[in-house]
């Protein structure tokens, strides 16, 4: 059984007629989008917005119609994204695909979040996984210096032994902490740094989960 | 009396010898700098960290050593900067010389922040001067509304009828707010819009204000 697969076309449920979508980016998401693809050939209709370069070109395989995240549209009626971490009270660490702002402001912007996570996702204390923290190239040494002063070692994201781009032209700082006590503190702090852009901490944003119990049977809630 | 270069010039006398100093941008700094590359052909030692393109043109005019702010220094000695404006627990709007972002860092950085303002600039809450808001390309006119939800009129800055882009390649909302009523929340929350880079409140950063008194005495407090 193709976990992933499951809860990635059960999110497509979510969508209807007529909504505008944010479109989440990831290996779990990527059943989604394929899940939209069938649902509009019979007869859906929907527009995506992309979260990412990845998801756009997958959109477009699929037929799906895009919107830009711009003035082209008031707002999103749903998101659904995947996460590298769930904790107990559904807060997330996300942006091991680099992609953390722009899946961020299409959360934020959305009036409803859905997440689809595997089981293997979920975490009592978020932090097992490195925090992605996008950074303004000036400076970039100095703002490592402010984020080690939280207690985390970061380290630079390189592609190809040079520092990894994002989308907006920033670094990322993946930052291992021992744990993370108080999301929404750290989320908070990080954000005052002079030089930080975002972090992939996203607090109290989510409205459903999708995953599977211990039987392999679809959970979802709210 | 040029209050301007009287208190510019007095803020000089801060750096001591073999100091890294962090060089802020702006028509009252220009007097620091001037003094400092005269006190440098006195024979002070110094090494300037520029705020911006601007005055690192006008330290080289004087002569006085740069050093990138890198890895190239573990420190700042003092950080010297104008303001836009001052309240009476001294905090500060900065920015509008679309500098905030480099500027924050270099005064977060410095183990000392010296702010030289005039009487012209001192208010008794914040919010006269369209505050400046560092916002990512991607998705500014969304970011625009969720501004706009704390109540501010965001105006996108421009120049000959296109986006000003500051150094870091991002755009800049001047918000004007009725008041500023809670600088340290709305610097915090401003800064958790996906899609902020920052903003620029600096709240509880100086250590030494030096202005001028109604008899044009100057008047240094720490």
């Amino acid at each position: 059984m193709n976990e992933k697969r499951v809860i990635g076309e059960k999110a497509a449920e979510f969508v209807k007629d007529g909504m505008i979508v944010g479109l989440g980016t990831g290996s779990t998401v990527f059943y989604t989008i394929a899940k939209l693809g069938q649902l509009l050939r019979d007869g859906l209709s929907l527009k995506g917005v992309a979260t990412s370069v990845q998801t756009e070109k997958l959109a477009r395989q699929w037929g799906i119609p895009l919107v830009g995240y711009s003035s082209e549209i008031d707002e999103i009626d749903v998101a659904i994204d995947g996460a590298d971490e769930v904790d107990s009270e559904w807060n997330l660490i996300k942006g091991g695909g680099g992609a953390l702002v722009r899946e961020k402001m299409i959360a934020k912007t959305a009036k409803a979040f859905i997440v689809i996570a595997d089981s293997s996702k979920f975490v009592g204390k978020l932090g097992n996984f490195p925090l992605p923290v996008e950074v303004v190239p000036f400076g970039y040494e100095m703002t490592r210096k402010h984020l080690a002063g939280f207690g985390c070692e970061p380290k630079l994201r390189e592609i190809y032994d040079t520092p990894f781009k994002t989308d907006n032209g920033n670094y990322i700082f993946d930052c291992s902490f021992p744990e993370i006590l108080e999301p929404a503190a750290l989320e908070r702090d990080l954000n005052l740094i002079p030089g930080v852009v975002d972090n992939g901490l996203f607090v109290k944003m989510v409205d459903t989960i999708i995953t599977l119990d211990s039987n392999r049977n679809i959970i979802i809630t709210r």
